[in-house]
This record gives C-alpha cells, structure tokens and sequence, in this order.
C-alpha cells in the first residue's frame, strides 16, 4: 500500500509517517512546505520539544528502524507541484494534514484569514482535481475539525441526520456553525470534499478531530531526533498541550472564561490508531462519509483540574487562573457527541487524559528553559472582537 | 442614503444602481473591475443586447435622468482597494454583487475553480473585515443563490428551521447541498458572513436568490445606452434568457437532461423591488438575515413550453430538443420553497415568466445577428465530470 501523507512535518503528520513505514510497511510519501515551522516563528514561539530537519528525522528513522520514509517538499497551493506529485506516486491512500491549523491565526487580520482560506481550501481543491485525474479510486483522509459543528443545543451525530421537517424526511448533513474563520475553511473543505465524491465518484473519510493532546508515539520516543513538536503558544498550541507547559514553568493555567466551554478529546497515541483504522476501512466509490474523532469528552475547568492535581504529585503546584475569553463562544453550553463509527471499525481507545497528564509533564519537564523563554506567547494577545493588538 | 454597489457594471449591478440613483435619489457609487466583460470574452461570447462603456453608461444615465452616479474601479481580491474605498465613503448599505457568477465557469478546470473562490469567498473576507474597521454600522446585502439548498427531499425554509432531534430543539442553519464548486463558494461566503455577523455586530441580508430573467428595467429601456447585458452562452447565460436568445435565431430549446428541474425565478424589474424593499427593512445589530428571493417555481419544461407557444405567435417556431445533461443533478425531485419573508416586507411581484417572455423576444429580435455570430457558444462544451472539452 502507498499512503501519502500531506503536511508530513507536522505534529501528527510526523508520527503518523513513521508509525505506517515501520508498523504497517506501506511505502510512505511525505510531503510538508514547513510553513508550520514558518508561522510558530512569526507568532514569536517555538517547539517545546526541539525537532530536527526533515532530512535528520528521516536519516534517523531508517537507522533506528530500518524503513524509508520518502519526502517530497512543496506546496499545495501550488496545482503543478500537486499535479506532479500525484501522478509519479499515484498513492492509494492520501492522508491531508496540510493545512493551517490555527483558530487565532486566522483572527490575527484580514491577510491571516484569507491566507488560511487559501492555504486550507484551495489546497485542498488542487488536491481534489488532481485527485480526478490522477488517481480516483484513492482514499482521501481528510483532517477536519470537531470545531466545525460548534455547539447546537442537539446532539451532534456523525455528518450526517435524518430529521423529520414538516412531515417530510430526509438525510441531510448535519449543520455546521463554525466559531473561527479557520473553522470555515474547514467546513468549505468539506462542502467542496463532498461536492466532489458525488460528481466524480471519488471516496473520502472526513475526519472531525477532537483536540489531540499528547507528548510522544511509541516510534518518536525512541530517539531523540524522532520527537514530533509540540506547540504551546497560543496560535499553535492546544489546551492540554499549552496547561502543560503552564504547569512547568509554574505559569498560572489559564481557561478563557467561564471554563465550561466543553469540547471532545483524544491522545496523539489514539489519534495514529484512528488514522490507521480508518485506512484499513475505506469508503466505497463516491462515498462522503464523516467520522467524529474523539475519545473522551472533558469542559476546561475540568482539564486544568487535572493538570493542577497531577501536577502537584510531580512538586509543580500551578493555580489556576481564569482570563478573559479572547474567543466569541458559548462559556455554558450542551454538548453531546456520537462517535461510534470508529467504533465500529474496530477502534478501541487506549488513553485518557488522566493517564496522560503525567508522562506528558515528565516529557516537557527537561524542556522547561524552551517554554520559559517563549512563555510571553502563551498569554492571548489575538482576540476574535479586535485581531491582533500589541 | 449613501449605497455602495459592488459590481455595478453586471446584469443586476447596472441597473440597480441607475434604480437607486433615480427613482430614490440615494448618493450610488459604483464599484465594478469588469472582469464579467473578460469572462465572457474568454468563453468566445459576448452580451446579446449590445453594452457601452462604464463612462458612456454614466454620462448617458446623466442626460436622461439628470443624476449621478460615482463610479471606483478596483478588485475586490485586493484588500488595499477595499478598505480605500469603504473608508473614503463611509456607505449605509453595501449591495454585494461583485462575484463570478457562473456554475459552468467554476467547472471548467481546477484554475477556474479556484479563481471563482479566490473572487468569492476571498473577496466578501475583505470585505467583511474593512466593513468591521470602518462602516460596521452598514448593512450588507449579499447575493447568495437557492442553488445553495440544492434539492433536498424537505421543505427550504428562508435559512434557518427550527428542528427537533432526539427530543430536543434549536433553531439551526438550514443545510446546504450545493452543486457547483460556483455554488459552493457562495455557500462559504454564507458561513463566513454568518460569523462576521455574530462576532462583530455586523448586519447583513443574505439572499438566496432564484434564477433572474429580462432584457429590461424602467432605467434601461429609456436609452439603448442604457441597456444591460444579456448573456445566452452556456457559462454566463441563464436558462430563461438562453430560451429565448435561441428562440430568436430558430435554435432549438434545449432542456439539460430529462427537463424536470425546478428551480426558483423572477424578473429582473421584481429582483430591482427586492433589493429596494430589503434596503428599506434593515436587519438589526448583529442579524444575519437569510431571505429566499422568487417569485415563481417552474420547471425547465415548462419554461421552454411557454417560450415555444409564445415564440409561435410572434412567428418563430422554435422545437425543443433535450440534450445530454453536461451537469450532475437530480432531473426528478421534491421543492418546495418557503419566499415569504420579502411578502412581509411588502414586496409584491409585478411580473411572472409568462407576462415578460414576449416582449423579451421583441427586444431580442433586433439583436438576431449578435446572437448568431456567438451561437456556437450555446451548447454546453463544459461537462461536470470531464470539465471542458472542445
């Protein structure tokens, strides 16, 4: 099998490479313009985990490993680059991580939202067209995002529902009310994704990803110049991941608001294992199919409770302080997710956030002076109202 | 009142800025980059009923109705330009009709996909965002498309519907299936505008719009310098106006497939009182406002039956003949659509496809050789699944 995995820099596109070269033998093509690398810089921040250039993380994969990870770099937004990469490797299975993943990067300004517009979905067009032509009965895996649905006051099903609406019924897909606009890209990647499995019959499984938390896979842990990176500022970082890196440098946890926004989670380990049952269950001709991503569902009061207990068993002893919301969100809300076609396919989760917290923090512990020297990134300074003020 | 129409050289942008200027002496400025001149001249057509220049069409207007019209050339996919002309004239309301608006035209290959969205959806993100710095008071009024709906199996309500699922209720964004990548981006641009909305207080009127028809308006008729475009070409021409460019050279009437799409209509005099009654109804601070705008459902049969009977009593005789259907659509389906909210605002339609077909022949007839040099661009070339072909 020949998986590509666009955005193959990234903090899961890394790992997920590694674990399908070593654990599965598929010949894995990567492929990443390191803009992450490029816009964690321009927020001012860096790596909590210090990683290494494409070429040293693939050296030192085959020597621990004894497997190839082939690496193309260019960008999606160019259609040529797409065009020639699809057509020489013509993959079965393409796995698109390749996309501005920043909810406040794309409030900082007007050039941050387009940019993100065209980073995500015109990428993610190329792709399809190239797609068309060059390899239709490819499985695309496409990383959407829980964050697309918002918060309605139902329960959230996977994509789709069937409702009954003046007597009349129909299955249609469920309504997305996105709170950023890099939240939109996503939801407009999956209205063109959809769009283009019913006109050209090509087969994708739309993942909407909770946030994914974590420190380490079992293939980045064995070498120091295998670690994936882990970001905590707060353009890049995530909730888990930024509480702690909080925690270790004794910086406050921070949770914007109220603290009940409620939102579903998983660990990166869980996150390859979905990936991967995912690809071992591919959708039929034509199908548009949704599968929410999560494995267990926690508000941020709750997670920085966590963080603050375990923290304290490790001497940490971080408070908890919450600041004003940089977001327009719900701070109370229902929240109610299904997630069971993972599931279903055989998928069974092997961590929580409770069992992770701990190494999480031993992890980033020797890397305590990185975090302390970007720690002025962590605090928001983009708020949804204003953009970016200094 | 200061209106700002952007694409003001267009179909609709024309004449509903001598409208506004005229009959209700509003302070009009005009913004257009002629791009639809371009693109239609791409395709190898040109406008049946013959265009003059933006500086003749001004001073035209000028003579015969003794009013201005300020006119600013300029891209909306530039920001600079954007936020130049929304800052130096500060307008109440914003008519949005600068986007590509061809179907056909977004399929033709992954360059014109992606242009129509970079227009689109890029173009109305910078709007929004110097709208947010400098006129948040100012309300939008978008053109959005019924095609956004699609045809799902249930009643289309006006953008929202209140649902029930699993025994709890909200009131959601109506789901949107749309067929086009064209489509598509206007479904994006509801999304994002929808957000601008709610996280900045902005107001707007999003308008699904049905399929527009007419050679002429009050202002147009008045001075053959006046007259509007009238696109026939598969790309740029609607189906009403198609019928009846091809009825007045005896080109068959050609319904897509089986014929039995239904879609949405009304008349270009009626779309100038729709936009007339939705500025003088403002939504409030922070509404999103979704209105469906048609007067009449019909389906391609039908129009082309009528366009054939009234087409024989001026002498022409056009036969109908199916062709291949070049897009993916359902040809049989359900649609019911909810257009009452422009009822409540106190619109009522003056025209019906049957009261304009004759006389839109009549003004077709003195343009019969325009209409058969550009002919060959009538059948469809560009296929939904294999773009275009020649």
């Amino acid at each position: 099998m020949k998986v590509m995995v666009l955005g193959a820099d990234g903090y899961l596109g890394w790992p997920l490479s590694m674990k399908l070269a070593n654990k599965y033998d598929y010949e894995v093509i990567g492929v990443d313009n390191f803009s992450r690398r490029e816009r964690v810089r321009e927020i001012g921040s860096d790596s909590a985990l210090p990683i290494r250039s494409m070429d040293e993380r693939i050296r030192a994969f085959e020597e621990n490993f004894g497997k190839k990870i082939i690496f193309e770099e260019g960008d999606l937004r160019d259609y040529e680059f797409v065009e020639k990469i699809i057509k020489k490797y013509r993959p079965d299975v393409i796995v698109h991580f390749a996309e501005i993943p920043s909810a406040p990067y794309s409030m900082i300004d007007v050039h941050h939202a387009v940019e993100t517009h065209e980073n995500n979905v015109n990428g993610t067009l190329n792709l399809l067209f190239a797609m068309k032509e060059f390899s239709p009965e490819a499985h695309l895996i496409k990383l959407g995002t829980m964050g697309e649905y918002g918060t309605p006051n139902i329960d959230i099903p996977e994509g789709f529902f069937e409702i009954e609406y003046r007597g009349r019924k129909d299955v249609l897909p469920f309504p997305r009310q996105a709170g950023s606009f890099y939240h939109q890209t996503k939801v407009h990647d999956s209205n063109n994704i959809m769009l283009a499995c019913k006109i050209w019959g090509l087969r994708s499984t739309d993942i909407m990803q909770g946030v994914v938390y974590g420190t380490r896979t079992d293939e980045t842990a064995v070498d120091e110049r295998l670690v994936t990176r882990f970001d905590f500022d707060e353009a890049f970082g995530t909730v888990i991941n930024r509480f702690c890196a909080q925690a270790v440098i004794g910086h406050p946890l921070t949770p914007y608001g109220k603290g009940n926004q409620t939102r579903g989670f998983l660990n990166i380990m869980d996150t390859m294992r979905c990936i991967e049952t995912i690809m071992r269950n591919p959708p039929k001709e034509g199908e548009y199919r949704v599968v929410n991503q999560l494995t267990e569902v926690l508000n941020i009061n709750e997670i920085a409770e966590k963080v603050q207990n375990i923290g304290k068993e490790l001497g940490l002893d971080p408070v908890i302080e919450r600041i004003e919301n940089p977001r327009v969100e719900a701070e109370e809300h229902y929240y109610n997710v299904d997630y069971k076609k993972l599931g279903e396919m055989g998928f069974r989760r092997k961590y929580t956030v409770d069992d992770s917290i701990r190494y999480m923090l031993e992890d980033l512990i020797p890397h305590k002076e990185r975090i302390e020297k970007y720690k002025r990134h962590i605090i928001p300074k983009i708020k949804w109202r204003e953009g970016l003020s200094e």
